[in-house]
C-alpha cells in the first residue's frame, strides 16, 4: 500500500497546500489512504467541520487533531458524527472525551488501514495518560499484517525524545509512526529495525516565513517583551505542504521505504518518484 | 566564506562521526570555519578537554555547549583558558558564569568569523537572560560585513518557535542561525528574507538507532514505567554526523547557499556537491 | 512602623472582603502602609481602573500585579499614569514594559516606604530577567534604615524554594519579603536572621470554597477530563480576607513582629492583638 | 479517633523533630492513627530501611514518599516486603511500580484505617495516571465509615490548584486529605463542605531556616547563577515537626476538628489542645 501523512495544517495558507497539492498528488503517488493532522486549520487554532469536509473532498482519509482538538467548540460534537476524525487516543478512561482516538478503516478494495493518535506528555498542556501504554492497547485491536494492512500512528508531541521512545515501542507493530505538533519537518525519514517507518516530525502545512506558521512580528514581540501583544494570526504567504510517504509490504504491513514531502512555500521541494 | 555547524556530538559514536569525517570534509568543501555543538560529547553529558582537543585536532575551529554545559565539572575550569570554547552567552550578568558565550575570531588570512551561542527559556532548565536581547548585544559587537566576515549563532533550545522566532531576530545580522539542543535533524534549511541562512535544527552527531542518541531500552523504561531504572548510556552503534553547510557572500556576509550534511549511520547521506 | 500586605483578590468576593474590612483594620492596626495584590481582581483575570481605585480608597497605598497583569489590557495604559500601581520589576530591560516595579512612596509625614514587585522564573508563564539580580538592583536605590523606612517585597511566584531563596536574599534589606501567587496563605511567618520578616505566601483574598478562588467545578472538570470546559469564575461564596501584618524598629526599618491576618469567609480568623 | 500527618521529613533536622517529638505527641493527643512523609529522610533525597524502622519505632504508623520515592534505590526492594511503606497510587497500571499507593490498616483494636498516596501531575517531573481517578478506585475499596473508620489522603504536588481540587473531589469520601511536597505549611486548615479535613500542605519536617530544607546558600548559589554549583545538603539547624492533627466521629469517619501541628525550631509552635 502507498500511503501519505500530512502535519499539522495552519491557517489559510496551510488549508490551500493541502486543497491545491492533494488531489493531483493521490493520484501521482498512486495513495491509498491520507492521513491529515488539522489541528491548527482553523486560523490556527482547532478545526472546523466544514475545514474538515475541504480536506476530505480533497482527498484526505482520516483527519487527526491533538492539544488544540477543541480550540474550535464545535469539534466537541462534530466528532461525534465524524468517524474519519480523531483525537488523540490517550485521554484518562474516565474523561469521556468525545470522539476517538483510534480507528480500523475499510477501503473500497476491502483493505484495512488502522490509524491511531496518541499525544505525548513531555512539555504538553494536558496531562493524559501513559500514550506507551495506550499504544499497546491500540496496536492489539489491529495486530499488522492479519486484521490490519496497514497502520499509521500519529504521536502528537514536544519532546524528540518521546516520539523516538514511541516509534521504537511501536517498531515492527505500525507501518509508520509519525510525529507531529512542533510545525517544523524533521529530516530523519528511516526505517526502524523491525520495520516500522519513521520520522520525528511531518512539519506543519503552512507559510514558513513564520513562526511555526504565526505571523513572525507577533510572535517576536511575545519573545522579546514578554507581554501578550495581540492574538496570534496565521502567517500568509505561501504554504508548504509537508508529510511523509510511505509504501508498505502487502504481505506485513511493513515499510518497503519512507519518504518525505514537500511542495510549494519556503523549503526545499521533495516529492517521492514513483 | 565557507562555514560549517554540526550539532550535538553524543558520545563515542558522535564522537568517531566527528573524528572520521570531518577532517576529509574540511577539505571537500574547503571550509573555511567550522563549529561544533559538544555538550553531550562525554558520554552524554558534558565535554571533557581531552575531547575538546580531539575535536581541535580534526578540525573544528571553535565548539558550542549548551545545557549540559559543566556535566563535566573540568569544564568550568577549562572554559575559562579555552578561547575557543562557547557557553551560552545570556547567563544572568550577575552569574559570573565563567568562559564567554560570543567570540570573534582570526583566520589565519586576517578574515574574521563571529561566533555566538544563545539558550532559550522554553522548557529549559535553567532561567537564562533574554536570548533575543543576548542576540542584540553580541551582533553589535560584529557587525556583518564590516567587523565580521561571517558570524554563525546556535540557538540552542527545545522550542521549535523560539528558534524560528531567533533566525528572523538575526536575519541580515548573521550568516547562520542554526539550532541545536534536540538531537534531530529538521529539513527547513532555508535563506530567510534578509539573507540569513536558517535551520531549526541541525541534528545530533550519534547513532539514531537510539532515543536522542542514548539507548533506547533505557529511555522506553522511563517513559513506561515513570520508574529511574538505570543511568543513561549513549547508544554504541554507527554514528552519523549531522550539520549544515553555509556558503557566504563576501561582500555581505550573508548566506548564498545553505545545505544540511548528514554522513554515516542510520540517516540518509546527504554532502553537498562543490 | 506598621505595614500590611495582602494577597492576590480574587473576583467579586475578594474585592468585597478588602473593601469590607481593610478600612476599620487600617484604623484598628494603625496600619502606615498597605499594599494589596490585584492580580486577579477583576473576575479573577487582572485588574481595571475602576477596581483599583475602589482599592486606594478603602485603604490601599499601593497595587501589586504579577503573571496576570496584563489580562485586563487598559492596565497597560492606566499603569502608565497611576504611580501606585507596581508590575513585576524583572521585565528584561529591552521589553519596555509600561509601568515600573519599584517605587519610593512618601507618606504625609515624610516617613518613605519602598514597594518592589518580583516575579519568579519556576514553573511560571513568562520568562523574566533574573528576579535576584532584580532585587539587589532595586534595594540598592532604597537602602533600608537611611534612604527608605521600610521595604516590601512582593515575591510573586509558584515555587516555595524560588520564594524562600529570596527572603535570604533580601534578608536585612527588606522589612518584609512576603509571597503571591498560590492563593494559599502559609503558615511560615517568621523574622529571618538578618531581621527580614518573611511568609511564603499571604494568601489569596477570595472565596477559599473553591480552587484558588475559582468554582471549583469548573476546575474540577478540566483536571479530570483535561478537557477545555466553560471559561474558570470566581467562586462566589463569602471571601477570607488574608495577608501580613509586620511593625518595624523606626530605626533600623527591620522587623520586630510579623503575623498573618484572616478574616472572614472560610480560614481560622486571626488579627494581630495591638 | 486522633489522626496526625507529617509532611516530608527532610534530612536529620528532619528527622530528629519526628524522633524527638512524636513520641510524647502520640500520647497527648492520643492518637491512634500516624502517617509520615518520608520522601527526602534520607539526606534530602528519598528514604532508607533504617530510617524507615526508626519512624515507626517513634510512633509512625505508615510512611508515604512521592516524587523522590526511589531516590536511594534500596526503597524499591524495601517496598516490596514493608506494607506500611506506600508510593503514589497512580503509576500508570503498566508500570509494574514496586509496592503500594492505597492499603487499610487494621489497628490492636479491630478499627480500620485507609491511607492512599495520590500524586500531582502540575510541574511535577514524572507523569503519572490522572490522580483523581485512581482516587476514585481507592476509595471505592475502603468506603468511609462502613469498610474504613478513617480515611486518610497525602496528595502529593506542586500547585495549589490541584491540591485543592483533590480536597473537593474526596470530599465526603475521606476524614482528610492533606497534601505534601512544597515543604511550606499552609494556613488553611478547614473542613470542607462534606466533612473532609483539609490543609493544602502539611509542611516539611526540617530546618526552616533553609531552602525547602536544603542549606540556603547552596540554593541562592543556583538560582542567582543558573549554575550547577555542589549537591544540595540538608541544612542543619533545629528542625520544626510540621503536621495536621484530625478528630474524626467514629460513626461516620468524617472531621469533627482538624488543627495544624507545629514543635520546634523556627515556626511558631501549634499543638492541638486536648
Ligand atoms: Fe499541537
Ligand atoms: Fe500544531
Ligand atoms: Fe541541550
Ligand atoms: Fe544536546
Ligand atoms: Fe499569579
Ligand atoms: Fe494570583
Ligand atoms: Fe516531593
Ligand atoms: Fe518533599
Amino acid at each position: 500500500m502507498r500511503l501519505a501523512f500530512f502535519g499539522d495544517v495552519v491557517g489559510k495558507p496551510g488549508r490551500a497546500a493541502v486543497l491545491e497539492h492533494l488531489p493531483e498528488l493521490r493520484v501521482r503517488l498512486r495513495l491509498d489512504f491520507v492521513v491529515v493532522n488539522g489541528e491548527n486549520a482553523a486560523g490556527g487554532f482547532g478545526l472546523t467541520r466544514q475545514i474538515a469536509e475541504e480536506f476530505f473532498g480533497a482527498g484526505a482519509d482520516c483527519l487527526t487533531l491533538g492539544d488544540h482538538a477543541w480550540d474550535q467548540r464545535e469539534a466537541l460534537t462534530y466528532i461525534e458524527r465524524e468517524p474519519r476524525l480523531l483525537r488523540p487516543l490517550n485521554y484518562p478512561v474516565s474523561a469521556g472525551a468525545p470522539g476517538k482516538g483510534a480507528e480500523l478503516y475499510m477501503l473500497p478494495d476491502g483493505r484495512r488501514v488502522g490509524v491511531v493518535q496518541l499525544q505525548g506528555n513531555v512539555f504538553m498542556r494536558q496531562a493524559l495518560a501513559c500514550p506507551f501504554a495506550a499504544a499497546d492497547a491500540a496496536l492489539d485491536q489491529m495486530p499488522l499484517g492479519t486484521v490490519a494492512d496497514a497502520v499509521i500512528v500519529d504521536m502528537h508531541c514536544e519532546a524528540t525524545s518521546e516520539k523516538m521512545a514511541m516509534g521504537h515501542h511501536c517498531d515492527g507493530r505500525a507501518s509508520l509512526v509519525v510525529g507531529s505538533h512542533t510545525h517544523v519537518p524533521t529530516a530523519d525519514t528511516m526505517i526502524l529495525n523491525g520495520g516500522t517507518a519513521y520520522q520525528t516530525d511531518a512539519g506543519m502545512c503552512g507559510d514558513y516565513d513564520s513562526v511555526i506558521g504565526m505571523q513572525k512580528e507577533m510572535s517576536l514581540y511575545r519573545f522579546t517583551t514578554q507581554l501578550p501583544g495581540e492574538r496570534y494570526q496565521p502567517a500568509l504567504g505561501e504554504g508548504t505542504l509537508c508529510g511523509t510517504f510511505v509504501e508498505t509490504d502487502d504481505r506485513t504491513g511493513l515499510a518497503l521505504r519512507v519518504e518525505p514531502i514537500r511542495m510549494g512555500g519556503r523549503l526545499s521541494a521533495q516529492v517521492p518518484a514513483i
